[in-house]
């Protein structure tokens, strides 16, 4: 999962502005989905973003080429726990925890097995 | 309708990304609908963009108070033909004229009397 | 601090993209500064966002009107933390500590006192 | 240049935000740059958008991938026009006319021979 910085992605700082890192993320967790054929948003199921922590270690700028890596730290019954990073020539810019939560017709509910499976590759 | 200019808005030019005043005008547009207890998400109908010519006259930067005017050209059975002018400190710094389509139900749709009537204040 | 919810902020799932959140809450950082006459970018020094925590605690909707508060919980020699929260109808939708390192050309930089006063009001 | 559309592109009509083809666009003008191993932005020099027409023909939605097309249609001494198209499954679903400026440490510049070749491959 490669992603080029454009214009869009900085700010007046020069660099990659900070909640743009949440969406190169996000569009990994989607590639997740989509690399298999699959939707992140399966009819009325889908996952949403419960909570996160974010560590910002360098700065990204324009022209840049990043690499996200996703690993999954832990599922459970109703979410699903990741480590994402970013990286630039092999070097860590980026590091969150994210916790996914899984809501069908928009209520919490269990992650069935063929959905689980699709974090483990 | 005042804009402020955050760093979200800006660029590693310095100046606010093109694209970003499509936003401002979109959010004025919103605000006619707000503004009289209305949304401009109408059940199962809305207005989409077709088409729209814009003119960048001078760039704005952080932390300018934009203002976004918002003139009725046309209205036609099926769509509506707006003049919307962003100025700052009463200079105008950018123009579009900008053609948005009826739908309802995702179809070309006419344009009821009440909802005319939201464009004529 | 009022912020309206326009569709730039949401996103397919039909609330807003939760890195928005994170928009909003720098917002409100900015008109700490603007408030005062001042500006977040004083000459070559300003504040990056070293690392966060977020809580994604009720979704926000297009249309909905949220209000962003800010505490300072610690300022450093070198760095503030602060606990933003956005309301919705004065109900906790988000909340996020966050930890900001201030940099003077591109380098960290010892917090001046004139600077440390803007975020005790 | 493929483009995916992501969570972040789409809005609350489940399609893609109005002024995110522009980005599309934007993107692709500056992959002519970085695909030849140059930048956009050169020293001081770098283009700016003066005026575009848009046709929105088609919306894109979650999870699509785009192509887009770029035309040089004029070089002036001071300014470049462009046709940009995306295309779904060689659909035509948007094109745009826009005329780029060219600013040397903010002021319109004459284009260098250099610069212009870039346009022409």
């Amino acid at each position: 999962m490669k992603i080029r910085i454009y214009y869009e992605d900085t700010d007046i700082s020069g660099f990659v502005y900070h909640s743009n890192y949440l969406k190169f993320c996000e569009r990994a967790r989607s590639e997740l989905f989509f690399q298999k054929g699959l939707s992140p948003i399966d009819g009325n199921s889908h996952f949403v973003v419960s909570k996160l922590e974010a560590k910002f270690i360098q700065p990204a700028k324009f022209g840049d080429i990043l690499e996200v890596d996703t690993q999954v730290t832990k599922i459970g019954g109703y979410s699903v726990q990741l480590l994402q990073t970013i990286f630039r020539d092999e070097v860590e810019i980026f590091r969150m925890d994210i916790t996914l939560a899984y809501l069908k017709n928009g209520k919490l509910a269990k992650i069935d097995r063929k959905t689980k499976e699709i974090f483990y590759k």
